[in-house]
């Protein structure tokens, strides 16, 4: 493996043209850094502008977005050159040099250097020799291998002139009969994947979808209510955007929530209405506090109009159970609420017996007729699960009891983008449509499925273990998704030397853990957390073969930080 | 072909489940078109849904995309099902019984059926076998092939397996040796495509663009200020938002503009602040012109802060020269705007002696120092030129004088979608980095380029003879793009006649063509057209094989349209 990284970084040199892809924000810093007075400096630069900071969209401004956030970009400024290395090992880094940040922007450009960033620039190592990228639900990124079948007709359909009859026989000893077959129906209902397809999504990918999902409930779903977007994300900001009339249209998150629901409030200029999950409950819903939130919200003149939620649960990990799932649909009609129902882990499940997943659709269906014009939106993604076709940009939405016209609008907006990537469409099409037993595929579908399935399932428990071993840390199973939400009891004197570097007190936390480790995780501040309780998320998708050496510096480096702090 | 037509046509069968694609428009339909008072209908319905048309986005309702509008959706609505047919054939109808519609909305329920869809529901068939969808640039839904090499590095990167050393042997057999090495390449840069990528696009593609921009202008360009897209759309989309502070922000858009800038304006709540292209000089720019709308826009208090320029131009297809682009460059300078150049047709030029594509970063640098701080974003696809992979929504846009703290602004809103899908990014890639001479894959590239780009030269020129053949209709040569857009000079009774159906004239007159020949083009009023001129946009992308029957019956039509409506 280490042949293999010397070979790599023996090739990379540091001709212009690579120095030019981090030179100007190594040049800017350097000139900054020699200014007395930054801020005037800045100033003068904005107004010299047409756009500026002064007077670009103001929405835009107040987005955060943590998963990508300090913690992560620094991560990146650590890493001289990224490689990476199908097999065992991840990131693998050269210390020699600083290269900056690939990025356009950096660290804020007043904030003091950390203890390893400062060695660093000084020609010393770091005290790790991996960077591990646990801020993002990122699989393929850690080394999952794609589900062999959906990579061989994606290439199939990407190269029709391999399915021609003269190369039958060659095409027989590099690919099973099923993929060749299933990218020949693709092609013949698709015509060219280079051609913008329908707006709405390929009309027989959509019924696909539709079969699917009537499999999976047992109720039926229509294919002209289906949208096939560039991923989930996309998908929930399409639909809050339509939902949304103004500053007063309030939509309600959990909290904590993933990141892109507040974001798309900020942008969208509509109003986050918090409600939180119950840690205590395994972060389940209590509807009494959906209550408390809504009325208080509404007593401010907020127009609440959705609820949003992500099951199995990110950050937070929890499935819910059909009698949660009950009382939040009641909740939802009794107060005239669309239910968006965020579902892109829901075959991330790992105690499928006590907590199984249950969609929003079935749970609502399973209600009767009482229900039957409820508003609901469920989100789907090729991204997570175990195919974590995450580059694709694929996903759907299926929307139940939406007002026709609204309907309308929706595609309206879908047209003025085109449509959505026809790669991502037939990534859909396969999660949807895998191979079935009998067919040549199967087993090596099977296998790779439920190899990386009872991996995710251990690597989760040996997470958890790790985290509640630590002082003063406690941290609920997971019960679904890819994400642990371990909380933190932090010494006052880092809360105090938090205030002193005008961050959060779990910021202060990853950072030297970062720092420490190597290891980029998310301060629960980006997710939102019970006032006074401090938490982080990580993923637990690093390489099971890595996870003694990075649970052991975990470890590791909590016991040095709380020594460092202890009160 | 007619065979292959069959077999398709056997494998289809109208199941429970194929109908349900189809079926719920024609149950609205067929409910709501038996009620006599339709509007108290569709307020009832509308009451009874928390989100509702009256109360959704008002942005979004003012949204108007007529490049998949009505004309578009009526052309669908005419197809049965949607065969595209690898040959000289584009798509076939079998016209026994009419699908309203794949899409969730279709036309307003009010509007009278015309003469064509009558005759159809009542079991007749339509004047003509063929819808050819001129209506939008989409080359390969009729049939455009994709570039050999370019596909099979697709699909080399979709399936990494091939590229192992037991495959080696039997991969030569089918792939060129260039097509291997690129596809290694391209993996090693990137790991797997199917993780996120940077959210700015991958460093290395980023980094292959700069240098395509450095060799097609001869000035430097900078990766980190190159930003990868889902298509130009996307990116055009981005930085309008940025753009926008509010209701006042004016944008600067051409008459007639590609609607994707109207309807983005409206989506954002900017203002449009029109200018004209000047038809009688093959549509280009008089300065004169744009100094009197931005002075009467700002008379009306709107703060004017960019402009949007087509070249090659959509709908238009002209090809500024450079002395017009050093007019529009001062102009922008003076009145303190950014240019925003929309450059995707950069490649379909066809008058390259007398009009060239200039870039206008190139322009900009060769302008000098008074220029240094200009504020310039330049937007490219890989949907265009003879690439035409629209399904891939791959694009980039780069950015030039922009305030560095903008910057990192758009930088943040790219990491919120996560990343542009790493296929479309990749095709950016093979389009700005394509086979070069002496590489195994060059011969079969440049035969297959130039045979579209002669092909798309042939055919435009043979459209616009075309239309200067016909009563009334005047249409300048295409010097770029993909468009044509002739202007008819319609009769009085015509106006009439679309006063009483609350159409526009062209609308009118584009819907008759639809219906007696089956080609599908734009309306100009879709586009912005100066008052009492009608004209409509048609792509000349159908099949070289087509054109003397497309021609015939569109000269048939004309003359038959202009005898039933001559004054």
């Amino acid at each position: 493996m280490l042949g293999h990284v010397k070979i790599a970084l023996s090739k990379f040199r540091i001709t212009p043209s690579t120095a030019r892809l981090f030179a100007p924000r190594l040049a800017t810093r350097t000139k900054t850094t020699h200014q007395a007075n930054m801020s005037s400096v800045n100033q003068a630069t904005a107004q010299s502008k047409v756009i500026n900071y002064e007077n670009m969209n103001p929405h835009i401004k107040r987005v955060e977005y943590a998963v990508r956030g300090e913690l992560a970009i620094r991560a990146d400024s650590l890493k001289q050159v990224r490689f990476i290395i199908i097999g065992p090992s991840c990131f693998t880094i050269d210390v020699r040099i600083l290269i900056d940040s690939l990025h356009p922007f950096s660290i804020p450009l007043n904030t003091p250097p950390p203890a390893a960033y400062q060695e660093l620039t000084q020609g010393d190592t770091l005290p790790f020799k991996t960077i591990i990228n646990s801020n993002i639900g990122n699989p393929q990124q850690l080394n999952q291998k794609p589900i062999t079948f959906f990579r061989q007709v994606a290439s199939l359909v990407d190269n029709p002139d391999l399915l021609s009859p003269e190369n039958r026989e060659l095409l027989l000893k590099l690919y099973p009969s099923d993929a060749i077959e299933r990218a020949e129906l693709l092609l013949h209902n698709i015509g060219s994947i280079g051609a913008y397809s329908h707006s709405q999504g390929i009309p027989h990918i959509r019924q696909n979808v539709a079969r699917f999902i009537e499999r999976r409930d047992g109720y039926p779903a229509d294919p002209s209510k289906i949208f096939l977007t560039q991923g989930a994300s996309a998908g929930v900001q399409n639909i809050l955007q339509v939902l949304t009339e103004g500053p007063s249209t309030g939509i309600m998150i959990p909290i904590p929530q993933y990141p892109l629901y507040s974001a798309t409030i900020a942008l969208f200029n509509a109003t986050p209405v918090p409600y939180s999950l119950d840690e205590s409950q395994d972060w389940g819903l209590d509807p009494k506090k959906l209550a408390s939130s809504i009325g208080q919200a509404r007593a401010k003149g907020v127009d609440v109009r959705a609820l949003c939620i992500i099951n199995p649960g990110n950050p937070t990990g929890q499935c819910l159970s059909e009698a949660n799932m009950h009382e939040i649909v009641d909740f939802c009609h009794r107060e005239r609420v669309v239910l968006l129902a965020d579902e892109v882990y829901q075959t991330n499940v790992y105690q499928p017996a006590q907590r199984p997943f249950h969609s929003f659709k079935k749970v609502l269906r399973s209600m009767g007729p009482t229900y039957a014009d409820f508003e609901l939106v469920s989100f789907h993604s090729v991204s997570k699960g175990m195919v974590g076709e995450c580059g694709r940009r694929g996903g759907y939405f299926e929307c139940t009891g939406l007002d026709p016209r609204v309907l309308e609008q929706i595609y309206k907006i879908a047209s003025v983008s085109l449509c959505p990537n026809v790669h991502g469409q037939i990534m859909v099409d396969l999660m949807t449509n895998p191979p079935q037993e009998g067919q040549p595929s199967y087993p090596v579908y099977h296998a790779e499925v439920h190899g990386i399935y009872e991996s995710l399932r251990r690597r989760a428990k040996r997470l958890a273990d790790c985290f509640n071993t630590m002082e003063g840390v406690t941290c609920n199973d997971a019960q679904g998704a890819m994400y642990l939400f371990p909380r933190v009891r932090l010494p006052r004197k880092v809360i105090e030397e938090a205030k002193r570097q005008g961050r959060q007190p779990d910021e202060v936390y990853c950072l030297a853990m970062l720092d420490a480790t190597g290891v980029c995780v998310v301060p629960g501040s980006g997710f939102g957390q019970e006032e006074g309780t401090w938490h982080f998320r990580s993923t637990f998708l690093p390489p099971e073969g890595l996870f003694d050496g990075f649970c052991a510096a975990l470890e590791e480096f909590h016991r040095e930080f709380m020594n460092k702090y202890r009160d």
